[in-house]
């Protein structure tokens, strides 16, 4: 039985720890093509590049594995891997991250790494995002590789059709202290910000962003308690934004007519 | 009774035709802020700018309208009109557009017309994004205006909890042609697309990002569906991407155990 393929990408660049312990779980199950940004692409959300060129190199940070830098965001990344790289070869399952950092409730909006996954579930490729709770660059991820292992076994095992994204977040603890898997929607938390101002060298003013999670919604199924409780949260998403319970009730603007 | 408070943005950039047709119909009903980029930052999705400061100028390319252009992505335009413009003043609308082409179905993950208006309702602001189904930059943006003002108008006399999100599609149509407003949900639809290689001055690849809508989802509650029959279409949308019906079917992966 021939090895699956495996597509691995992340937005915190081609030389973030997260990718390389991911891309070592990865290859202990298939054989894996990676194509992950040159620079770090943090908060890049769903973005792609369309009003200038991709550049593609081939490189060698994974000894033995096939790998390319793009320059671009982690959603061109898929694209280029899907049409450039891999020529529209079957890929059994895209993976994204290691991230560096929570990707749990609305941070999937923001997330580049989450999008990536995303933009690869679009594409009917079963596809998983992972997030370690610990945004350090000397952040262990070796607590988290034999779970992640689990969870891509779980994924290529599986029928395409149902949950084909799952967005899986892994609190920092160590080995002994995690709990396991825990299957959660999405907690309605909030990011409470505020715009750091500064002035540059020549007196110029500057904006830049800066702020704190809040999560008030503290309900058992939510991914922020299995975060919080010591589990690894898996939310199942998708990219059907449409808010249904919200179709009836705006049925009335239908009956506008102009003046 | 004082006049409400309407934030508009857009992602083709301060100077594009679109936005000042929105200004238009919003300071019709309004007293009006408007904080859009400085340059077109189509396809930027729900990217933010974390890793460089931001820039804000005051520019006055509307008569009589406060102003503001900024060197970030449209989420980011929200949050210094929000942080820095507004100084946290109660906005009781915001619009984002008019985009110069589709946002329908899928297209509302990658654009930054909607991902500003997402962005906007995150902050409990009732919000709109505008497209009509024209690229070109002589568009014509007339005969949507009294459609606009309608929709802007329902909002801001609705309560703010149902359906707080619409992404409202134009048909590129005469004013006569104009069926009216649908209530629709997102349509599955698809980009097929490919890398465009070529060749720089240098002798160096590139790629380029190409593609075609292409959409099998051919249900009359859709809002391609809507567009193709004349139709203004509106899809409430929200920021939850949880996979519900999925939460059952994974529900196995909770009894992992490691070896």
């Amino acid at each position: 039985m021939s090895r699956p393929l495996i597509l691995v990408t992340n937005d915190d660049g081609i030389v973030a720890p997260g990718i390389r312990a991911l891309v070592e779980v990865a290859s202990s199950l298939g054989d894996v093509v990676v194509v992950a940004p040159d620079s770090p692409q943090s908060g890049k959300g769903h973005a792609i590049t369309i009003h200038e060129p991709l550049r593609l190199r081939k490189v060698n940070p994974f000894q033995g594995i096939e790998a390319w830098e793009t320059s671009g965001t982690p959603v061109d990344c898929v694209k280029l891997a899907k049409h450039v790289v891999l020529k529209d070869r079957k890929i059994d399952l895209c993976v994204s991250g290691i991230n560096h950092g929570s990707n749990a409730s609305i941070n999937i909006l923001y997330s580049g790494t989450l999008s990536a996954a995303m933009e690869a579930a679009l594409e009917n490729i079963r596809s998983i995002g992972f997030s370690l709770l610990d945004y350090s660059f000397d952040a262990d991820f070796e607590p988290s590789k034999p779970w992640i292992r689990q969870v891509m076994e779980f994924m290529l095992a599986r029928p395409f059709e149902s949950g084909q994204l799952l967005n899986v977040n892994i609190p920092k603890l160590p080995a002994d202290k995690l709990l396991g898997l825990r299957i959660c929607r999405q907690a309605d938390a909030r990011w409470k910000e505020k715009m750091v101002e500064g002035r540059d060298p020549s007196g110029q003013p500057y904006y830049w962003l800066s702020g704190e999670f809040v999560n008030y919604d503290t309900a058992r199924d939510t991914d922020v308690w299995a975060l919080e409780n010591g589990y690894i949260s898996i939310v199942p998403s998708m990219h059907d934004l449409t808010n249904y319970p919200a179709l009836k009730t705006l049925k009335d603007l239908e009956h506008t007519h102009l003046h």
